[in-house]
């Protein structure tokens, strides 16, 4: 096989030294490396100084017309990492997802890129903290990883709500002008006199089916149909967001003031990451499919029935202008010094849970064959992997060689029937010390994830993430169960606390399946079947569902996109994360329940269709001593503390 | 005198070529011009690669510690722009500011550097366009400079809405918990069962007067004290703010969630660039007086009269995390190539309305001796230019050499009784053509200005920012007019249509004010003045008024931030730019009128009272056709387009 060594300077990965015990806290660890400058990372992975800019001297944006330069260069290895069904344990998804590339990078000499999402600033300063990874497999400098990165989702923020407002002042005005008013001012007269339309409103014309360059040639109808939006406040869709744990906005009413003379409504706000415009971006494969996806979102129906978008209120360009600098990656290190990509991060319930095909395409291109790109999925396997194949790869074309399936001997445990675990309360010694019997029942989670991967015709390699309170009769439990139930290969790895020296046996397994495979990808279902049909070919396939149940809401929802010709969309299931079934405390591996629709929404921009099993949460809330408590700056050293 | 060229590059500046005629359109003449990579900018200001970040290849942020590095080295001239009253035509005062600078660097050999402010988004994709100058007196790259730039508003934004949401949710969670529990959340005990507080609380601690350092020490009074804030919903002022035109969040209930328990109250959004973080990033002097400044906002009073701050509620460390890249600023360039800082932009009503402290303190070193840094101030200079003096150079310890008056005749004749003007109608024949008798009579305004500048021992000179139709009779006029009230000499100036060689001789009327300066410079008022007593001063004084009165509220306020210990800030009056009273339709020079003061605010950390005259809008509207229409991205060459 060929190497793509050739044009690529000597690799910045370094292997850690110095490594402590026990763990420090991880800003500890962040802070004892010094990262590289980013410029030599990029210089190593073969990007001159035109294919990227720099955003300080850590981060860099990789240009996407790099893709165009390494056209006829081979892509690597392909590889996502997905998990058991979480528990509040936590199974360190994305910490195994650095470790393995700090593994691969630093210590078996390969090229390697891990590709992950930015992490929302909501958390960071509400319960969760941060998203680097942690303990000796972390991207750094955390930081920055962790607040504003390079804009991006504070561009998402802007254009989302200038959508928002743009929906607002429109019904404003067709509510207080004639039909002929709204028009004289959508097109007014120049100093000649002569009006034309603004070119996004050729597209309303066309789909109006209005082929008449001359605003003034439109008859009294075709100005109706063209300047009356009609948007019906009752069948509105579009929120505003904003990246903080802001729950008193949840639901408000707008609009109360004096001058916008009663128009007031209830609506309300998400966190960033779950807008749409964050889907477009993980979705889009380039400027110009962006553009199209981000005119193409709807926001609401029209009263007489009609999805009504971005572009028919004249906004998508701006959208894309407000958009064009997040489209790049962006370029950080890990604390071994091996390239990382961390770009968009859409919730995984209402949205599809990946980072973005852009970056994955990059990061291919970038290692060339016999190199890796390490990606991680949101949530468990059903979840995350599940979209990430059916969704991500069908808008991308690229096909994962491996899944990594993260379990931990603790996790398993509770889905054998542990005792439940409260964050900050003491662990129960079930989990603290060897329990096999736990165990053992609760193997049947990980099994049927390893079966869900293996429908896909992707090998599945199992990482046993493990805690220094496992034994090693439970290490071999879950190897030989993660065997028995299809998987490539089981094995432990100790990256947290060694970095990639912990990963380095997890590292030689994921290039082995990747070398191995010799099956065809297979998606779960086609897009041509009908919504129904594709619901519950996952809920079977993925869950275990024995059927599928709608309310009369989802039925309709259903009718309706299938109507408006939304039916092809890939389905991008809202459930919770806690079980394979609608009921977040039925854990190991339920099966024969029914799936209940409680509605059915769409992100057409985005392209996906997305049914609601049970309520979502899309703003999460403060406690009474949030971690803003413990973050501040430093005067004497300038660093940030207390981010963890 | 000393020149500080030695340690200095080459400079960058150099003419414009090929000035077309009539003058293009504004983002015709930018794409024009192919921009400097910023590092040459940089370079050729005295910059090591070490002393700025970059953002891409045409902005970086200039590290504000190169402060320290220079403090050996002379201050330059400094210079700020101001203006006649404003009227809807239009005066030029930014064009001017940039048309200057390009005259002082590429035409006279000057170093010099441009500070400006920075646009909010909101006016970009609303009514009014950009704000980089305009014709050949131009910021560029334009779309950078008014999109985004290098996230400064957004950080606001950010930083802005994380303390809302504290303050909702402490509220929230004060009304449902005891203050022993509430108590116990905020100093929870660490596995050892040992409590402490964060740093963060030490200052609470110390406003209350408890000396405690260990939790469980502290009386049952004391923990309450220490642990309700108590925040009266009916007194709170801190508001969330978005960079957009969002009308229907002017009056908006929050809180109407199921989970937040009927807790809803009525509130509103800002446009970013109001919020008091945006003030703070104005004037602060450096990181560690910004941490103080965050902290200390006062966000609304407790049901026993206590002003309640964000270090109350434990954010202020946050806050300033989430600001400590803003504090640098950022580093662009003119048309012909003249560095520019762009750093943070207040309202000028509610707020100061002037750039930052800290970009002139480094653009006065970076020139050093025989350099000019030439500033723009909000509005006319009765508000602009009077915050410039009394409240940013306050804060800073800086002297103005020179205070530019920018008028037009155009505007003159509306201030001399010409008929009112509506944006979008044809022009009235009387600005169009010879109009002595108008003009004659508007100059009463700009003398106004002229005298009210002297006040300060400051040079005033005025730049007649001719138009292809004024007539040399009317720019005599106006020279005579000018020089009779005082002014050190008047020059008509043609930089829109020509660029610095436009400007030439206002730039050398500027270098001369400078070096002729005598007088000492002196406040309007002294801090140690009560409220009352400093609002009637810049009444009478810049105003023209005969007197003040105050309503109930006003006198409600004025007592309270008198008995919280806030009497001794200076003052920063919210007035219509467009008159020199209360009244925007009065033109010309009103004098005896009564100013009314409707009601009296505080901006504590950032560190002014606010009088409202009159209602202020902090958030615009969007009309029927936004800009947004012309907004798109031209997918061939990637340039942004119908920006204007």
């Amino acid at each position: 096989m060929a190497t793509a060594a050739a044009d690529v300077g000597a690799s910045t990965a370094r292997k850690l030294e110095n490594i402590a015990t026990p763990v420090p806290p991880d800003y500890v660890i962040a802070q004892s490396v010094k990262p590289l400058n980013i410029e030599e990372v990029a210089k190593a992975v073969g990007l001159e100084p035109e294919d990227y800019d720099l955003y300080g001297k850590k981060k860099a944006k990789v240009l996407i017309n790099v893709r165009e330069k390494l056209k006829g260069k081979p892509d690597g290895f392909y590889v996502v990492v997905g998990g058991i069904t979480p528990t509040p344990l936590g199974e360190g998804k994305s910490t195994t997802t650095v470790g393995l590339c700090q593994a691969l990078g630093a210590h078996l000499g390969k090229k390697v890129f891990t590709c992950l999402r930015q992490p929302s600033q909501g958390p960071t300063f509400g319960i969760k903290g941060g998203a680097a990874g942690g303990g000796y497999s972390q991207v750094i400098p955390m930081d920055e990883f962790n607040l504003h990165l390079t804009g991006d989702i504070h561009a998402i923020t802007a254009a989302n709500n200038l959508l928002a407002a743009a929906i607002d002042a429109r019904m404003f005005h067709e509510a207080t002008q004639s039909d002929k008013a709204l028009f004289n001012r959508l097109c007014p007269p120049n100093k000649e006199g002569k009006r034309s339309f603004a070119r996004v409103m050729l597209k309303r014309l066309a789909k109006l089916g209005i082929d008449k360059l001359d605003p003034d040639s439109l008859t009294d109808e075709e100005v109706t149909k063209f300047a009356r939006l009609d948007l019906d406040p009752e069948q509105l869709t579009w929120r505003r967001v904003v990246d903080v744990n802001d729950r008193f906005l949840r639901v408000i009413t707008v609009g109360q003031g004096p001058d916008e003379k009663g128009q007031s409504r209830q609506t309300g706000y998400d966190i960033s990451v779950a807008s749409e415009i964050m889907a477009v971006l993980a979705l889009t494969t380039g400027m110009e499919d962006m553009r199209e996806r981000l005119g193409n979102m709807v926001v609401g129906t029209s009263r007489g029935g009609d999805p009504v978008t971005a572009d028919d209120l004249g906004v998508g360009g701006a959208l894309t202008v407000l958009m064009k600098d997040a489209i790049h990656p962006t370029l950080m290190q890990t604390l071994e010094g091996t390239p990382v990509l961390v770009h968009a991060g859409p919730f995984a319930n209402i949205a599809h849970g990946n980072s973005s095909i852009v970056a994955d395409q990059l990061a291919l291109k970038l290692v060339g064959a016999d190199g890796f790109v390490v990606t991680e999925a949101g949530f468990g396997a059903d979840i995350g992997a599940e979209k990430f194949l059916n969704i991500k790869c069908r808008y991308s074309g690229l096909r994962p060689h491996c899944c990594v399936v993260v379990a931990t001997v603790r996790a398993l445990k509770m889905h054998g029937g542990g005792p439940p675990v409260v964050a900050g309360k003491p662990i129960d010694f079930a989990y603290a010390s060897e329990n096999l019997e736990l165990l053992e029942k609760g193997t049947v989670n990980l099994a049927r994830h390893i079966s869900n991967v293996r429908k896909y015709g992707v090998a599945a390699v199992v990482a046993i993430n493990r805690f220094a309170t496992d034994t090693d009769a439970e290490i071999e439990m879950v190897k030989k169960a993660a065997l028995a139930a299809g998987a490539f290969d089981a094995v432990e790895s100790t990256h947290h606390a060694q970095g990639g020296a912990g990963a380095v046996e997890l590292g030689k397994a994921v290039e082995k399946a990747c070398k191995s495979l010799k099956e065809d990808f297979k998606f779960l279902y086609p897009l041509e079947a009908g919504i129904k049909e594709k619901i519950e070919t996952i809920a079977r396939e993925m869950y275990g569902a024995g059927g599928v149940s709608y309310s009369s809401e989802a039925e309709a929802a259903i009718e309706k996109y299938t109507k408006q010709g939304f039916s092809k969309l890939p389905i991008c299931m809202a459930k919770t994360q806690y079980s394979f079934s609608d009921n977040p405390t039925l854990k190991g591996a339920p099966s024969g329940f029914t799936l209940p629709i409680r509605d059915v929404r769409a992100s057409v921009g985005a392209g996906f269709i997305y049914p609601l099993v049970g309520a979502m949460s899309t703003m999460p809330g403060l406690p009474t001593r949030p971690c803003f408590y413990d973050i501040d700056l430093d005067l004497e050293t300038g660093d940030v503390v207390g981010l963890s």
